[in-house]
């Protein structure tokens, strides 16, 4: 029998709205059919919401309004299930191209753009995001097609969200501030950090209060003394201890949509390191997103945080964020010192200003927040705070 | 100050080891040097268990006994931390090859090589892990090494593993134990799937009683109906309901280490079709194990499953699973029809018997297990049934 359609997270409108702008974009590069292999481009063009391993290509055409995905077999269900699509545009290839050295899921994708009589012109990939073999393949068995790069056109596109993603975003955020006060709550002396871990870990699948349950949970980091200098570790088997600082990086999911948030708790009194650390992180923090409006670039935004904690005497190396939504890191602006990126309503970035200054300290705050017609707003809301507990 | 060294996972005898088998292998095609970029193969022949985004490479070469991490600057002190080498052999790379178009860490990588003289004969790349923009970079500024596909060289060596590994596998397998069961206290009519999702993913983070937490879970995923003829989803915003069947497929991980485990709930009594199908799957689940021996082939094993399913009238479309260890699914041998690998002792598999045998319908078990001197045992533990909830 065939499978039901889940309850879409927008409406049909929205993903057309969405493959009208790479249309357009297709056109411009002269390009008939564009295959989309990054998951977070395939989640925000169909809805989709799988975890494969198996290769697949999303083919978008100029002439056919919805685009087809093509699956591993055992992955079919499971997008028609969730994409907007009607079922017909999704096409499962036999397991036969599994764990097989001489065809691949690939070969399908190809198969796929010959017969549909859309590998005579420019064809499309991401080619950033291919193997070289991968590449070859499509190059030698399309051979009479010309093979346009066209990686990063979608996650350029995705970058401006519209109402509708900001909604969803919202949702995100409200459960990543859920986790946060949960951490709040269940770090204590004496406990398991990964017995915290476990409790944050399911405030964040619960999400928030009369809320929705979120999916696809990517872990979260929790860097505690002596390992405050690391940035990407997570709980160890200690237990947490009096006086002992704890950095927390995590996430609210909402149909793939992510909001991100830090933040630092200390157990006990802070030190006066921490103390000062912070506050220049919080001055920081507020002069980006009073610098953040429409018109201003990336680099204003970072630039006002780098000259507010210099003169507070906080030095940071790294970026102050990136551009958030679909699957956390979307790979195009970042809040640097000279990327030039024009700031547009509803882009929305985390503004992560995790600052690891030492080999044995680190301090990290965030925010993921959005451009607003006028300025900026941080749609994560947990107190801006050093939490003491 | 310095950060100081975690609790190792394994003694550093266990990785020179390791790294012996490997210089063994890039002698043999002629490497001086190897860069290994797969995060598992980092994760076995160092310890680390970072989970970063930025580009990085383990290089090992034949004249030094330890093998160099060049990783992204913050990341640094977290591969000190976890890793067995001396933490000189940590390099950490400027934030200004971050998010730039032209340099990028694998700049810093190649600067290694160079600086270190090991380019100007055999360099082995991970190329199947490389996208061509990455390659090609190798290729030109490495203009004096010979390059060699070095794909797979070390996932190949860590197929097998050594007593030590056994052990932490078997405390993975408790962890997915531990969640198994605690599905099945949780999965209850009226219940929101993503709520009893959350208690299970606390499960999984807690570990086994008595046990070590577990860290870097991946998301499990559950298909309820009407979605059981899905594969890699995930819970819906929908209540349990009486009737309903659920497909469980989850891991516990240890050190980055994964026993993967699917069991099927049925709340209430199942339809006479899930328990045929079941009863099939288990008497081939056996047959599968009592094929399962050193010298005999993954093509033996899968066969064995096949045969007895299929006189039992069910068949089963894909592959029964495949090579596991660090960060589940091993990209070498499947056991899988025309798979030709011979078995050895203390090879792990997850023994993957998920069947999505209709688009509405699907059902699955699994085990992982380790092929022993003389056959194999089951490392997962969980009652082989269909659970009645």
């Amino acid at each position: 029998m065939a499978i039901s359609k889940a309850p879409q997270a927008f409406p049909r409108q929205e993903y057309l709205r969405r493959l009208a702008e790479v249309k357009s974009e297709m056109s411009r590069r002269d390009v008939d059919a564009l295959v989309v292999t990054s998951w977070a481009n395939v989640t925000y063009l169909t809805g989709s919401l799988s975890r494969m391993h198996a290769l697949h290509g999303l083919v978008i055409t100029l002439r056919d309004e919805e685009p087809t995905m093509i699956v591993r077999s055992m992955d079919g269900p499971g997008v028609i299930h969730h994409s907007f699509m009607d079922r017909r545009k999704v096409i499962a290839y036999s397991e036969a191209f599994v764990a097989n050295a001489e065809k691949n899921g690939f070969d399908a994708v190809i198969d796929f753009l010959l017969d549909a009589g859309v590998a005579n012109r420019g064809v499309g990939l991401e080619l950033g995001n291919l193997t070289a073999q991968a590449a070859e393949k499509f190059k030698t068995r399309l051979s009479n097609a010309k093979i346009v790069d066209c990686t990063k056109v979608v996650d350029w596109i995705r970058i401006v969200k519209s109402d509708l993603e900001i909604r969803v975003m919202r949702e995100a955020a409200a459960i990543a501030d859920t986790a946060i006060m949960r951490a709040s709550d269940v770090i204590r002396p004496g406990v398991r950090e990964g017995d915290a871990a476990a409790e944050i870990q399911a405030a964040q699948v619960r999400g928030a209060k009369g809320g929705p349950n979120a999916t696809n949970l990517k872990p979260f980091l929790m860097c505690t003394t002596p390992r405050t200098g690391t940035a990407h570790i997570l709980w160890s088997e200690d237990v947490f201890r009096d006086g002992s600082q704890v950095n927390i990086e995590l996430s609210g999911i909402r149909y793939n949509y992510t909001a991100a948030i830090m933040r630092t708790f200390s157990i006990g009194a802070p030190s006066d390191r921490l103390r000062r650390t912070h506050d220049a992180h919080v001055a920081g923090l507020e002069a980006a997103l009073d610098a953040a409006k429409p018109g201003r670039t990336c680099n204003d935004v970072a630039n006002a945080f780098y000259r507010t904690s210099e003169s507070m005497g906080v030095k940071k190396e790294s970026r102050c964020g990136y551009s958030i939504g679909v699957d956390w890191l979307e790979p195009t602006a970042s809040l640097a010192n000279g990327d030039m990126t024009k700031l547009k309503p509803n882009m929305c970035f985390h503004l992560m200003l995790g600052n690891w200054i030492d080999e044995d300290f680190g301090y990290v705050i965030s925010e993921t927040i959005r451009i607003t017609e006028t300025g900026a707003e941080a749609l994560t809301r947990a107190p801006r705070k050093l939490f003491e507990l």
